[in-house]
C-alpha cells in the first residue's frame, strides 16, 4: 500500500486497502481485540496543506465505499453520485473526501468473509460481534493513518448517521461538524424486530450452515434474499410503493390465480432480494444489523441522551424525511431537544419528500442544498477551507 | 351432520363440519369449481322463529371457528372471548352467532391441508387459488343449508372485515348490517409486499417440497416463522413495541455479542414464529394471503368504489384504529366517503388505542359499546329481535 498522503488522485481502479492495528490492536465493545484488521477505502479530492478540509462520508447497512465515481465491482455508479463529486455539495474540488468500508462489511475491510490471519481460513462467525462504536473505532485508525488530526466534517445517512453520531460523542475533538441523516440515535423494538426477522431468514437457510457456507459450495441466498425483502419494504414509505406501483400487474393482463409475481410489487421485491445475494455477504448481513440493534448512544451514559452530548464542541446539521417511517423525524428532534438542551449547535431540516427511508440515497436538492450551505459556512466561519 | 336447526345448542366439543357442493358446486373466481368442499363451523346462541337474529363472524387470516367458548384444539379461549358471549356485545342470549372457517384455511374447512375427495391425498397446491369473495361464496351456501335467508349482521376485523364487505358487495339482500374493522376495501402495494415476504420465506424452506410437505415427515416450520415474525410486526404499532419492549434485554444483564435473542423483542418475535407453526399450515398461508392480496372490491366494476356500493340497502357500522399501521383509518374513510356518496347509511368512528392492527382482537369497551349500541339501534329499528 502506497500512498501519497497528502494528494490521493481520483481513480478508477479498486479501493486502497490498509492493514491496522497490528502495532496497537483494536479493543471492542465486546473486549475482544483484533491485531490485524484490513480497511478498504476511497478517497477524492485533494488533501489542503493543513489537512483541515477532509470529509469522511459513512455508508449504510449494505453499502462500501464506493460512495461516488463508478464501483468498479458492479460498473454501477457509486451510491451518492448527486453529492460528491467536482462542483456538487461535496465539491471534490473543494474537499478531500473519504470513504471506508465499515468493519464486519464484505467489500473488502474486516469482516465474517475475510480470512482470520490466525488460522488462514474466513472468520465466519468467529468473526467478533461488533458495535456501531467499532465501526468508529476501526475509521480512527484509518484517519490516523491518513495523519488526519481533525475531520472537517462527517456525513451519512441511516446507518451512516448512527457512525457520525459515534463520532460525535466518542471523538469530539476530531470532528468539526457531523451531518446524520435519516437516522437515530438509538434502534427501537420495531427495529430490531425488522432485523430480527432478516436474520432468523438467513439462519433457517440450510444453506447457512451456522455461517461455514463458505466451505462448501452453496450460499443462503434463500434466506438473504428473504432478509432483504423484508427490509427493503421498510426502506419505502407506504406512499412510494403505491405511486410506484400500486396494484399494477405484472406483464399480464390478469391474476394468474397462482403463486407467481402476479403484481409489480412482488416482482420488484423479488428481484431486489435475488439481486442482493450477488453483491452481499449473508454473515455480513448478520453481523451489521446486530451492530445496528446494539446501538444506543446514551448506553454509555446511563440512558442520558443529554448526558452524551454535553459539552460536544461538534456542531451538527441533521436532516430526516417526512415519509421515513423506519426513523422517523420524530427520533431526530430527540436529538436536536437534546442538542439544544446541552447548548450546542446545531440545525435541523425535516425534508418534505415521499420516498421514504431511501429518500437520503435519492435525487434531493433541498437535502444538496442544505449541506451545501452548511459546509460552506462552516468554512467561512472556520476560514479554511480552500476557495477562501 | 344432524343438526336441529331452529335451536343450535352451544357445545364444548369441535366444531359442526358440514359437506357443501355435491348438487351444486361452488364455481370459483378462477373458474373452477369445487363439486365438493367441507366447511366446519361453529354457533352459539339460538335461532329465533323468524331466522332473523343471526350474525354471522368472520376470521382474519390465522383466525378459525373458534370465535368464543373454548378452542378444543389449543384448549385456550377463543379469539373474540369479550366481545361474543351471553350478556357481551354480541350477546348469545340475544342472537344466533355463526363462525366458519374460511375456505384455504386449515381447521376442517376445505383447503390445501385437507383431502382431495378426487384423488384421496391431501390437495396440496392442487387446491385452487381461491379470493375473498370465495371464502363468502362458500358462506352463502352455508347459510342456505342453515336455511337463513338474512343475516341480521356480519362482523369482522382485518381479513374478516374483508369478507364483511364482500357479503354486502356481493349478496346485499342477504345482510342487514354489516361491520368491518381494521379492515380495507383493497390490500395495498405495501399490504402485498409483506405478504410476498411471507410467502417466499415458506417458499424458500426446502422442506415447503413445492407444497407437498405431507407425503414427507419434514414440514416448512423454518420458513412458516419467519413469514408470522415479519407478518407479526404490522401487527403491532411502534408504540406498542415500544412502550412493551423497548430495548429491553432477555433474562440477561447485558448484551451477549452473540446471535441470540439478546432483546425482549427479539424473544418474543421467535416465540410468536415458533408456536405459529403448530397450529397453522403452511400451504393455507399461501392460499390465504393470495386471497388477501387479490382482494380489491373495486376490482369487477371498473375500479369504482362506488359503483360497488351502488344502491345498497346494507347499513355500515365502520372501526378503525388510530394507530393501525396496516389498515389504515384513510383506507376506512373512502369506504366511509364512498358509502356517503352513494347515500348508503353508514357509522363511521375511528377508535383512539396505540396498539396497532392487532386492537380490534383486543379488550377495547369503546368498540363493543359501538357493536352492542350499534345492533341494537338495529334490532329496536327492525322490531324483530328477541328482546324487542
Amino acid at each position: 500500500m502506497t500512498v501519497e498522503k497528502n494528494k490521493i488522485e481520483m481513480d478508477d481502479g479498486f479501493s486502497e486497502v490498509v492493514t491496522l492495528g497490528i502495532d496497537d490492536p483494536l479493543c471492542l465493545t465486546s473486549g475482544e481485540c483484533l491485531s490485524s484488521f484490513k480497511i478498504a477505502y476511497k478517497c477524492w479530492g485533494t488533501l489542503n496543506g493543513d489537512k483541515s478540509n477532509a470529509i469522511l462520508v459513512c455508508h449504510a447497512l449494505t453499502g462500501d465505499q464506493y460512495a461516488c465515481g463508478q464501483n468498479p465491482i458492479t460498473g454501477k455508479e457509486g451510491w451518492w453520485p448527486k453529492l460528491i463529486g467536482p462542483g456538487l455539495a461535496i465539491d471534490t474540488d473543494k474537499y478531500f473526501v473519504i470513504c471506508s468500508n465499515v468493519l464486519g462489511s464484505c467489500s473488502g475491510s474486516s469482516g465474517p468473509k475475510e480470512m482470520n490471519p490466525e488460522t488462514n481460513e474466513p472468520y465466519g462467525l468467529d468473526f467478533p460481534v461488533i458495535t456501531i462504536a467499532d465501526m468508529v473505532g476501526a475509521q480512527v485508525r484509518l484517519i490516523d493513518y491518513l495523519e488526519i488530526d481533525q475531520l472537517f466534517s462527517v456525513i451519512g445517512g441511516s446507518m451512516g448517521g448512527m457512525q457520525v453520531i459515534q463520532w460525535a460523542v466518542d471523538h469530539n475533538t476530531r470532528v468539526k461538524t457531523a451531518i446524520p441523516i435519516a437516522s437515530t440515535w438509538r434502534h427501537s423494538a420495531q427495529n430490531i424486530a425488522f432485523h430480527e426477522v432478516g436474520r432468523q431468514a438467513i439462519m433457517a437457510d440450510p444453506n447457512w450452515q451456522n455461517g461455514r457456507y463458505f466451505e462448501t459450495k452453496n450460499r443462503p441466498k434463500a434466506g438473504l434474499s428473504v432478509a432483504r425483502m423484508a427490509a427493503h419494504i421498510t426502506y419505502m414509505s407506504e406512499k412510494s410503493l403505491t405511486s410506484k406501483f400500486g396494484r399494477n400487474l405484472q406483464d399480464r393482463e390478469k391474476l394468474t390465480f397462482g403463486f407467481d409475481a402476479d403484481f409489480q410489487v412482488e416482482s420488484y421485491l423479488r428481484y431486489q432480494g435475488i439481486s442482493f445475494v450477488d453483491r452481499f455477504d449473508a454473515n455480513s448481513y448478520l453481523y451489521i444489523t446486530r451492530a445496528m440493534d446494539y446501538y444506543d448512544i446514551s448506553a454509555e451514559f446511563d440512558g442520558s441522551l443529554l448526558a452524551a452530548l454535553d459539552n460536544t464542541p461538534v456542531k451538527f446539521c441533521i436532516m430526516s424525511f417526512t415519509s421515513d417511517w423506519l426513523y422517523t423525524t420524530e427520533e431526530s428532534r430527540e436529538m436536536v431537544r437534546a442538542l439544544n438542551a446541552v447548548g450546542a449547535q446545531v440545525s435541523f431540516v425535516e425534508i418534505e419528500m415521499d420516498k421514504g427511508h431511501d429518500s437520503f440515497l435519492l435525487e434531493c436538492p433541498e437535502m444538496f442544498n442544505i449541506i451545501s450551505g452548511f459546509l460552506a459556512a462552516e468554512a467561512r466561519f472556520d476560514g479554511s477551507n480552500s476557495d477562501e
